[in-house]
């Protein structure tokens, strides 16, 4: 099947997109700059995408960044927190449905490129913090993705049940370059170590018992 | 109650945003710049909002337009055809998943301000052609904005099932300035009168037996 992958540059979405190259699918690779500080993810995905020879479309819809108001993903003068994914503190990296906005912008471009699906690389460990990576939000919108067009496009979203360290897992036995992919919200040269999200990541490689290849900042 | 207006600029937005305030909705104006030609429809959506006093935001999202491909919406090079909506040629001006992409981001604002709808103006006349502007898709998004975020948002599409002429009677009840609208997809100084949203606009005015006030080119 020909679908788009939507890729961050990070660890989760990098397994996605191996995992749907192992399946045989004919990948298009799409990430979207929504004017996010971290735009090392970005340079990730590209060259992510130019490792396995897929076409990569970033769209830029800085636009979206204006309108997220104030939260620490987009804003440049709030600080990034530090801690645990589950955290309370972590409601504020979120930029309001930013899920829905990347799927459709993604949908577009399948039905432009005559796809028939679109993936995104939500998972378990998600669920707390992001309702829109639970299952629930996404059997919804692919209901809603069968009934936009006259092509319809399904939402796959395979990691949906899976934690982080099962993802850590599948990726290594697909050779997944962990190393290049990113991870931190704070966007500096490495990894902090210490935002939700690279605690997050730490945790999934010690709970797989997959070696760390993170460069990190601290700890 | 608080709702997001997705205005285009265009007649039926319009009346949406009249219909809306006269129901003492406290309304905030919502437009996309995606790369659409007739930008003339923005100008008109800003002096809309101002006439009313509504706060206005225009979305700038010029990456949309790239991953479109060729649709004459978009593509400068490409003719917009003359003739009835629901021709088999109108299809061509059609976005992929335009309504999803404009809903998610109008959705986004809706969670930043606490806003508890998004309003859009589909309607009937829509249904041949669009099939996002269709009650099955607004149901099923509907849905997904529920599930989107803790916040959650709901759908308004009040014209879903009316006419275009019925709008247009609409309107001219609420005193819309119908002048001040633009409908056309060529988007120059006046309304060419042919492509199909001008012979639209004219059979609606025509069926709802009330005086045309727009200034066509052609006859």
């Amino acid at each position: 099947m020909k679908t788009v992958a939507v890729i961050s540059g990070g660890l989760d979405s990098a397994v996605l997109l191996y995992h749907l190259l192992a399946a045989g699918d004919e990948v298009l690779a799409f990430s979207v700059n929504y004017g996010q500080r971290h735009v090392r993810e970005l340079e990730q995905a590209a060259a992510l995408a130019r490792r396995r020879g897929l076409r990569h479309e970033i769209a830029e819809l800085p636009g979206l960044a204006r309108l997220f108001g104030a939260n620490s993903l987009t804003a440049p003068d709030i600080a990034v927190p530090d801690g645990h994914y589950t955290d309370v503190s972590m409601k504020q990296t979120i930029v309001p449905n930013r899920n829905m906005i990347l799927l459709a912008a993604a949908a577009g471009w399948a039905i432009a490129e005559g796809a028939g699906a679109v993936a995104y690389a939500a998972h378990a460990g998600d669920h707390t913090i992001y309702p829109d990576c639970r299952e629930p939000f996404a059997a919804a919108l692919d209901a809603a993705l069968a009934q936009a067009d006259w092509h319809p496009v399904r939402l796959l979203r395979p990691f949906i049940t899976w934690s982080k360290s099962e993802i850590v897992r599948r990726g290594a036995e697909l050779g997944v370059p962990f190393a290049d992919t990113w991870s931190c919200y704070k966007g500096g040269q490495r990894h902090c170590g210490t935002c939700g999200t690279c605690t997050e990541r730490r945790e999934a490689f010690r709970l797989a018992q997959i070696p760390d290849p993170t460069s990190y900042f601290a700890g």
